[in-house]
């Protein structure tokens, strides 16, 4: 039973968790995995900059960090070409999600979402009491048509679309999205997670305009950086919606060691375009070990693949704890139909063969049903 | 003009910071500080193992940390002889004030601090619409039986208390908090903030009770274990209050190499105590420092001296911004009387030598008025 003194939504709320970590389900299983490839997670490792970063930065940790961020804003700024005024750093995509939700639906605000994109951003809309709205996916892509007719129905604040979108790894082009602004409703603001954008076709997206007030977009360092274990994300937005943040975000919550490596690690492209080729291959290889086993591997613009296992929800479910018996940790879209699919994440050779090796083994085991 | 699409309270809030960085500060100045003694982070550095640790992990970050910070809970609950499940990690005490703030208080209930006491505090309650009430302090101390007579009087839900006490390094007895505990009304919950608690006298804290619903406890590794920027704190509290984190918290968002640090440093118990020692001698240092300059240092339980200037609030901001021009980085407290006070920071001896030699030609400045 809740406290009493608990809020009345905080006592309404689950003791949940969006996704059982890695590490929790090893503790569960008293065994480590052999290959962790179902976190979206980059295997192929940080920039060696960012490592040294950090381990330069390491004996420094006793200064908070920059409360600004700014030696990063100022990096983000010259790269990306605009003001350092419209960039906001946030603990990861997660951190900046919480706080946005916070500052425009925690007063029971409609959200619009599609039923089975990133859990996070419903937990957050929950758990800041905001009202959630979903649109189902279209052929295993979201539907911005339907997300923006939703939202003009239900007079929503926020909009959220992933593009590219997890955890199906499809992708919407630049002008869908163009499209989808130009019908948004006036009262809405649209969360463009680009996560994993650096993975997009030719690395495409929307072109930056930080005038254009119908948009917010968020990105990371945690996946085509490889540093999810830092949580350093950005947002890119009018500077007026950027500092809105300042109103509630915890001001010295970045990590100094966090901010280091991500500053090296911006500066690192050689990296980054390694990374990009290492990801092309592996979705590649994973889609060859599907076609093997009689699966199908769908098209990914970003760094992990859906592969349709042609069966039901209950199947894959079956498959992702048979993988886990062999030791390899994936995960599995949580509704129908997209639920036929387990999501795996690339990784380097070594580990995509312990995964090429399990697949057969998983899927008969899954198939005694 | 804040964005419409805004909440109401968050229109209504300032882009505020709680306090403005040492970083935010040099780039004003267009200069570096030479002595960094103005947010009681340890100059003293972390623990070397911890250092290993985080140089060790660096290349571990691709992968997200322990959703459930489960090692270091382990070592919490070993060192502090309470089950793991009575602590809850987060992202530094700010962190965890910001989550127990919005768990507790964001339906508009009251909350009672003492006028002048840690900002961050106030800032979290303003920024998730909780009513703020203040009691004054009491000859420099926090006054525990005006802020249990205020939570009664308003039917507070959370009373914040920190002991040792931040901005003015004082102290009360196990005793003084247990009789305050039994005078708690039983809607509200003590926070009893205990950033400092490794400099008490003795180490001395109220023992560990983790059936106590009236009570939860936060400490941190930002302050002796010399960690601020990695952003870890902990909260004690009986289980089912620490499982009310759960509803809300960014379940990824303690650092994976932040864990790895905090946990090397938690071993690290020699490092901890000559920390300690060396904060006991530069406490003394500062005492006569500020005796050499005519001023009189308080009492301090903490990493920190609150050095009465015998003037007005008027002469401290001088007198603060006199230091800066000298290089030399020090706050004080916000509030009257206890504003006729600077806050100098413990640090090592050459660190104090620039404050030494800074303080008699800054506060020469500081009377020209």
């Amino acid at each position: 039973m809740s406290d009493p003194r608990l809020t009345a939504l905080a006592r309404s709320l689950p003791e949940t968790v969006p996704f059982v970590g890695a590490e929790v389900q090893e503790r569960q299983r008293g065994r480590p995995f052999a290959a962790r490839i179902g976190a979206n997670e980059s295997g192929f490792g940080p920039s060696p900059a960012a490592v040294a970063a950090m381990q330069d930065a390491a004996t420094d940790v006793w200064m908070y960090g920059d409360s600004a961020s700014w030696d990063l804003r100022i990096a983000l700024s010259a790269k990306l070409g605009i003001e350092a005024e419209a960039i906001a750093i946030g603990a990861g995509i997660d951190g900046i999600l919480n706080d946005l939700v916070r500052l425009f639906a925690s007063d029971g605000s409609a959200v619009v979402t599609s039923d089975g994109a990133y859990p996070t951003f419903a937990y957050h809309v929950a758990a800041h009491g905001g009202r959630l709205e979903t649109v189902p996916y279209r052929d295993d892509f979201e539907d911005p048509e339907a997300l923006v007719a939703k939202a003009a129905e239900t007079g929503a604040r926020l909009v959220y679309h992933a593009n590219p979108d997890n955890p199906m790894g499809t992708w919407h082009e630049p002008e869908t999205i163009a499209r989808m602004l130009d019908a948004l409703p006036k009262d809405a603001l649209l969360v463009l997670d680009e996560a994993y954008a650096e993975f997009a076709p030719g690395g495409q997206s929307l072109p930056l305009d930080t005038t254009d007030r119908r948009l917010i977009r968020l990105r990371t360092f945690s996946k085509a950086y490889g540093l999810a274990g830092l949580r350093v994300g950005y947002a890119i937005a009018p500077p007026d919606i950027i500092r809105a943040f300042d109103k509630v975000r915890d001001h010295f919550g970045i990590p100094r060691i966090s901010q280091a490596a991500a500053l090296a690690a911006l500066g690192d492209e050689a990296h980054l375009a390694r990374v990009i080729g290492q990801v092309e291959s592996a979705r590649e290889r994973i889609g060859r070990i599907a076609t093997d086993n009689g699966l199908l591997a769908l098209p990914s613009a970003t760094n992990f693949v859906a592969v349709d296992c042609r069966e039901d929800g209950a199947f894959s479910r079956r498959l992702v704890q048979a993988l886990a018996a062999q030791d390899v940790f994936v995960r599995m879209p949580f509704r129908a139909p997209q639920d036929r699919c387990i999501r795996v994440s690339t990784a380097p050779d070594e580990v995509l063969d312990v995964f090429a090796d399990a697949l057969p083994v998983a899927l008969s085991e899954a198939r005694k049903g």
